[in-house]
């Protein structure tokens, strides 16, 4: 087993050449407006030089800002102490916000001992994931496995911020199924993203066809996912995105905790570090409860779960680790087993492509869903979310079919869109949020989770992004960062729409950007240890069932730790090389 | 995911072709002589052409025998109906002996079921392998996996003689111990073994060495596995050898166990088989707990165990899960931890090849045994039991620096040559096991496991094995069966030999053919399902510990069962093609 590191100090960066750091709005008050600002992905790779910098100014849309402390060493941009001011960069470590697990502070014979072992429990305890560069590693399980990259140790995070997540998850919760009863605000808040974005259009086009056919969902199930930064100068933890389709690692999250817990079991006194202080995660084991619970709800034990898959898979085992809990965690009653033709004591599940359930999926005149003749009770997406996952008809009639059913689908094509990110947008806006909440406290706790987020028809933004793109993040409405544009780009793009006064605006949304804290991080990956700078993204799982009279569910489930170079260009890694991480709590 | 399967009905197997059957020796009365015939490998690929019959005798050496009734159809030995008579073949399923667990009555859809369910559960739970086509995959955890190899199914397995070979673990424990402390007795049977066999010749050098200095062994650890099949004809459970050194799979034959109840549990019912029938296997536990005791024994908390590894080693997750039980269930007492160095919690391994033993260690002048410094309290061997694994006098000079240490050792030299092949043969003699046993039930029961065992200076076995040469194996004194002779070469090879007079036949020990039960099988391997005709060879683990005042542990620790194509060149299933089993008791 080898170990690299990559340089945490490139020769460049222990000089003490002039660089500048990043500015950033802030909310200066508690009661935080909703048009704040916003980053969406894991990368910030600008670098800024001193031509470039722009003092900023006190006032900045309807927010105050000032500039930015943070350290992205890899990518060259370096912390200032104090605001707008420049200053002549520090040791590397100087400048780090000083992390509370010190990695330099460990020896490398431990580093190793401790790589060692985290392979080894991640093999034996099934944190693996697809190795792509093996044949058949997406299609057969068992085959060409690799263990899950994962951080060796958790990321320190505020308590505090922590807490917050989880108060707030249940109340997306309720606020995505009150927008999704919301057909006309829904059509309405997308109508002019329909028109530029053909994958978001024929979702909405499914949606339409529900509302007019008057489609309801009496029991409504939502797995849900949402994305945090925290960021680094305000201190606030601020909203990237809500998941409420295949949300992913429910499970895998759950493992990389148990082998943080496990690591520091063993190793935690030599490293001043205690494993009580990573919270329990209990993401699958409530994904399954939820899921068990919607397919009682739908009260047919011969019924199926069905989890609706991608031909190719590499993420299988975070679904296979579900699918498990739902088995053997969730037998129903014996009165359930008498009337069952199979006479199994479980959730049953079956796995099966969009291209298959068109092939071998019908509707009843009841709205009965039958796949190869079996009935089908809840519908789990783990596809369906990408325009990559409709290559044809074939996989549109799958979903349509699949909507106009009476299985339970999570989500229906009313929370799937409820999660996009125009609507997230919309729901930032003022006086939005009152529109489905009730509880001034609940609204007020999401509000401060808001990043800014402003639609481009709001000339002003325009205008401040365009002078000071790094601030913002241009996102279209896409899954996966991948698709985002930072800094020039940024400029380039809003000129260009501006010239060009086309429709092709409503497909961006600008959200601030966000600066989280760097640290210094073992990240291993392809049992390969690196040392890098990297930054991480909270996600917090949250599971909703209800029925026609009431809530079964509403809670919040485990989270999602990823962590990952704050400078995907830098050190010699792959670009997105994210790892799945845990928390430790201080 | 495909299954394929490898027709268990080859064109010309379904004719009415004339063939023959094996005859087999088998001990007629229950008072066995040790004097009995024995097959060493899974393979038994043999064609008896109608030309070669020959009709046997009733008497045959010392024992009794009669014609062999079973089933070889991959490599066209088709069973007889009764003794000594040729008879047309029948029906493949008509011929063979009907298995309890019938698999031609499984659907195919079921069984497709089946094995995706086996291998998303392999996955999971780290019921894995190196995927030896993967870089990496014999050195670095986490890297390259593949689940390993397993039948679908139990193997059905008499209870009387699960019961009998659990019973026997024990005596032979105590019979190793005995043996390892009988310098003279290894030393003088293997005296010709070492004028021919290189490998085996160092091995008693050192044996030699360790009585030229008196070394005594006070804590004496034995990790034993006796491997067995079971004679179809005779009905008799018959030893193959006894591993004393590097007894593999104590973990993932656990694993295939749970797998096995796992896939009952859900399916069971459907093919009528009761998941409570597969008894329990806690041989990974056991062997964990014997080597924490023994490491309790040598009594010092630092001290760590080293596990001996091969460079590469493709089956380490089965030596990994076997470190993880004795890392987390055998922690060590709290007086202990306040002495220790590292304040750890937990009996510690740490893994090194001999190349490397012989680089980092040491011997104080009181015995202790340091690796880099740190002193070692028991050497576990998962390596250095095959000549391949001794490429230089680096790693000789390991093991010598080892076998003079204080530390415990598993196994000490004594242990492994006690189970030698050649060691194996003469304790069959007459009136050997009552030179180290007492007890007459003891020495009975294990005479009954004994299977016919000659060495080469036996003119009347040699005649008989020239004109019989199918119901012998010829075996060399190497570990692994792929050295062993059978068929045709065996009369080649000892006509050789009587015409060279050379000592050479030394080097070889005969044994009686066993011709286990051939049933269909579904075996799995890298994701593809085979069904096959197969056998089965059942080992049993033992464990012993003792210190110089008493025995401390002497039991059987559970067992492995693996099953192999009756014949490894047919249905384009790679020669070798072993598979991870578990038994179902009838």
């Amino acid at each position: 087993m080898g170990i690299s590191y990559s340089s945490p100090l490139s020769p460049s960066l222990s000089t003490t050449t002039l660089n500048i750091t990043h500015s950033s709005l802030f909310p200066c008050t508690s009661k935080a407006n909703p048009g704040t600002i916003s980053d969406s992905t894991f990368s910030h790779t600008n670098n800024i030089s001193l031509n470039n910098l722009q003092k900023p100014t006190k006032k900045f849309g309807s927010f105050y800002y000032c500039s930015h402390n943070t350290t992205c060493l890899g990518s060259k941009i370096v912390p200032l102490k104090c605001f707008d001011k420049v200053r002549e960069m520090e040791t590397q470590e100087g400048i780090a916000q000083k992390p509370t697990i010190d990695i330099h502070g460990i020896d490398e014979e431990l580093v190793q001992k401790m790589v060692y072992d985290a392979l080894v429990w991640s093999s034996l305890h099934g944190l693996v994931v697809g190795d792509r560069s093996v044949q058949r590693s997406g299609k057969v399980p068992g085959v060409g496995m690799v263990h899950a990259p994962f951080s060796l140790l958790p990321v320190t995070f505020p308590e505090s911020h922590w807490k917050l997540a989880c108060e707030v998850a249940p109340i997306f919760n309720e606020l995505i199924d009150r927008v999704s009863l919301d057909g006309k605000f829904l059509q309405d808040a997308l109508s002019r993203t329909k028109k530029v974005d053909a994958f978001t259009s024929r979702l909405i086009d499914i949606h339409s066809k529900m509302l007019e056919i008057n489609k309801s969902e009496e029991i409504r199930l939502g797995l849900h996912r949402s994305d945090y930064m925290l960021d680094e100068q305000t201190k606030l933890l601020l909203q990237i995105e809500l998941n409420t389709i295949s949300s992913s690692f429910p499970s895998l999250s759950c493992l990389v905790g148990d082998l943080h817990r496990s690591l520091l079991k063993y190793y935690g006194e030599h490293i001043g570090l205690d494993s009580s202080r990573i919270p329990g995660n209990t993401s699958v084991d409530k994904f399954a409860e939820a899921l068990a619970k919607a397919w009682t709800e739908y009260n047919n034990p011969r019924a199926l779960v069905l989890v609706v898959v991608q031909p190719e898979e590499h993420n299988m085992y975070d679904q296979h680790w579900l699918c498990a809990a739902l088995k053997e965690r969730y037998p129903f009653h014996l009165q359930y087993c008498l009337s069952c033709l199979y006479n199994t004591h479980n959730v049953r599940t079956i796995r099966k492509t969009l291209g298959e359930i068109d092939k071998d999926g019908e509707i009843l005149p009841d709205g009965t869903l039958l796949l190869g003749g079996k009935e089908i009770s809840v519908v789990y997406f783990r596809a369906g979310y990408a325009p990559t996952d409709y290559p044809s008809e074939a996989e549109w009639r799958a979903r349509v079919l699949m909507e106009q059913s009476s299985a339970v689908k999570c989500p229906s094509i009313s929370y799937h869109l409820a999660g996009t990110k125009k609507i997230q947008q919309e729901l930032a806006k003022p006086n939005m949020l009152e529109r489905f909440l009730e509880n001034k406290e609940d609204i007020a706790k999401l509000r401060k989770c808001f990043a800014g987020l402003w639609s481009l028809d709001d000339s002003d933004i325009i205008k401040k992004a365009i002078e000071r793109p790094d601030l913002f993040v241009m996102k279209p409405q896409r899954e996966g960062g991948g698709n985002n544009i930072y800094g020039d780009d940024v400029r380039t793009n809003l000129i260009r729409l501006q010239k060009e006064g086309s429709e092709e605006d409503a497909a961006y949304i600008l959200m601030q950007r966000i600066f989280p804290m760097v640290s210094p991080t073992f990240l291993v990956r392809e049992g390969i240890c690196h040392k890098d700078h990297a930054i991480s993204e909270l996600g917090v799982y949250g599971a909703y069932l209800r029925n026609k009279e009431k809530v079964i569910i509403n809670e919040q489930c485990g989270y999602l730790m990823r962590t990952k170079v704050s400078s995907s260009n830098e050190g010699g890694v792959a670009a997105g090389f994210a790892v799945l991480d845990s928390i430790y709590l201080n």
